[in-house]
């Protein structure tokens, strides 16, 4: 299959690029490097420091054989995104080029323009390259477990049949988003189920609960292939944030009471998914959704979690209660439904002790390139 | 009241001006003049020639002695809004300024971008305005009846309570829109009510039925005040541009089965409307939804009564059923609840045929002007 990656640069697009890419798939990536510019701009950079996409590129076939094309520019350009249709003709797009964080989101005007128009541009200019191009492209967008919100009833997985005054309908599952961010992830989907509606093109939205790891077969080879890996309050993901703080001697900042639950996943969970997506097309017209995580946690086990592993590693790790940065539930039913991706095959990872310990081990190496201080929340809302 | 429009050139936003100025509020609109250059690039000109708006709101202090603020720029420019916001401080704002028209999202990627970043631009810059200075100020957001779709089930006003496995949540009510536009309503609908679940702001969002209708009480004084009426296939609605059809002797033009069933308004309702919103704004962090139309009828319910219309004025009027040039449901169920606009004091006009001839009437003045070729479907989707 010949898959086009979208924002390939990211955390979980250049691991998506080279798993697909030894999985016998054609893979080109295509990033603007928003994300490594934000990181700077923020004062936020990851743990690891990252060869460009290019030379990762280069580091990659060296290792594995597997030759990936790298186009650098920005989705929201649509001569260029067709240019790349045009050259690389894929079968199917995964779409990650999208701003990613939550915090970023609500740090002011500029920030939450900016991650409006580009991730609803960037997944318009995308409906539009596949109807010119080719309308039987897959499409495979990351969403987010995130655009759900809390409800007080169950989460089920995309449409919500509701029975209301003795007639039924099914509707695409109604979202109540926590950030800017999320909302646009809401709305990249309303789209994308729109244009469904409207033209034959095939849409899979996999909404994804937050990823946590380093390491993939992948990046195994060479650490230079690890992806990029944010521990800061801007970018980081909270088991990550939290394998840093352990590390670094800092105690765990746990928002609030802690009792916000999510699903969860490991970063090699993500690359099945993605496969398993692509290799389960929707017919013309339709838009599929899966929930894609693995276990629920509240930050409270997770902190847990954490702090076994680091008694198990002879680290002293603590638990601090911060005040709540966002605005959210802090103790709410969640019970969201994932049975899409185990029905198509996934094996999932659990997160146990031995996983939780070797990914401290791993960030260990890397202790001296550790900046405490990024890991406060700067971002309220 | 204080109050500001934006949008004030359009077909709502300059009755509106007029009427809230007359009822004792101080009024100040804006406006970019995008609606006049589409219907000039588009060759879709309006049926009366308008004096811009400048010269509109000089014959209205003439005619009134009511004076209107004019402020010519784009509520996309984010330092331009802040200005007027911080030179007139308004206590309440109207916003109209979106791109209107279903069809014209419809043809083609450019329209489509820029319909999406025009409406949630100008709705994003809007709220951020708001907070930044003066949070007490009600937002009154027209929206659309276009955004639920037709579901299965009963349309509530704005909120949709589910009960599911036993257990009970009330959700915004969810959108199945049938155009971009009508998605780009629903979205800026999401917007304003995420922001108020962060954010004590105050927001009203009127979700609209297409409205009809010419005259409203402001200018029967000169019909230089007439508001900018299009009869065309992209910016014209259902029922203005059949009365336009029978006055030029042309089939009125139904889309496909006719079948087609929304809620309807006078122009002088929506006027009504609006002020009863903007006298009874929320409290803070609340979004209040009212659906906003007075009767339902099918598109062949409207040809009948402008065919009786028609023979009770002499005029010969046929209908012409056209391959449906858009993606909808022509037969389907239809039951929206539209209580809230009552009960705080509407008093509807109802569409009857007295109401249809004066009409009539009217564009029979402006029969010269009609250009009958406009009127057929151009885009489809």
């Amino acid at each position: 299959m010949r898959i086009l990656i979208l924002g390939g640069d990211g955390y979980l697009g250049w691991p998506t690029a080279m798993y697909l890419s030894r999985r016998g798939h054609e893979v080109a990536v295509v990033d603007n490097y928003f994300r490594r510019r934000a990181c700077i701009e923020l004062n936020r950079e990851p743990l690891i420091a990252l060869p460009n996409l290019n030379r990762r590129a280069t580091l990659w076939e060296r290792v594995s054989g597997h030759r990936l094309t790298v186009h650098i520019g920005d989705v929201c350009d649509y001569p260029f995104l067709l240019q790349v249709f045009r050259e690389f003709e894929p079968d199917a797009v995964v779409h990650y080029a999208e701003q990613p964080a939550a915090p970023y989101s609500m740090m002011g005007h500029r920030q939450a323009v900016f991650t409006l128009t580009n991730n609803l541009v960037s997944t318009t200019n995308l409906i539009f390259a596949v109807k010119e191009c080719n309308p039987a492209c897959h499409i495979v967008k990351l969403g987010t477990m995130g655009v759900y919100g809390t409800p007080n009833i169950d989460i089920e997985e995309g449409y919500l049949e509701v029975e209301h005054k003795g007639r039924r309908h099914r509707f695409l599952y109604p979202k109540t988003p926590g950030s800017l961010y999320h909302l646009t992830k809401a709305q990249d989907g309303d789209l994308l189920y729109f244009y469904c509606r409207m033209w034959p093109i095939r849409v899979t939205d996999l909404n994804q609960g937050p990823v946590y790891g380093l390491t993939t077969g992948e990046s195994a080879e060479d650490e230079r292939l690890l992806p990029m890996f944010n521990y800061d309050d801007v970018f980081g993901t909270v088991l990550n944030r939290f394998l840093v703080q352990a590390v670094a001697g800092v105690p765990l900042t746990v928002y609030g009471q802690g009792g916000q639950t999510r699903g969860y996943l490991n970063i090699q969970d993500t690359l099945a998914c993605v496969e398993l997506a692509l290799l389960h097309p929707p017919a013309p017209g339709e838009y599929q959704v899966f929930n894609q995580f693995v276990e629920t946690f509240s930050v409270n086990d997770l902190a847990r979690k954490v702090q076994d592993a680091g008694r198990a590693l002879d680290l002293r790790v603590e638990v601090q209660h911060l005040p709540n940065p966002r605005r959210e539930a802090e103790e709410h039913y969640y019970n969201p439904a994932q049975t899409g991706l185990l029905s198509l095959g996934l094996k999932p990872h659990y997160l146990d002790e031995a996983t939780l310990c070797r990914m401290v081990q791993l960030v260990q190496k890397y202790r001296d390139q550790i900046q405490p201080e990024l890991i406060f929340p700067q971002v309220r809302w």
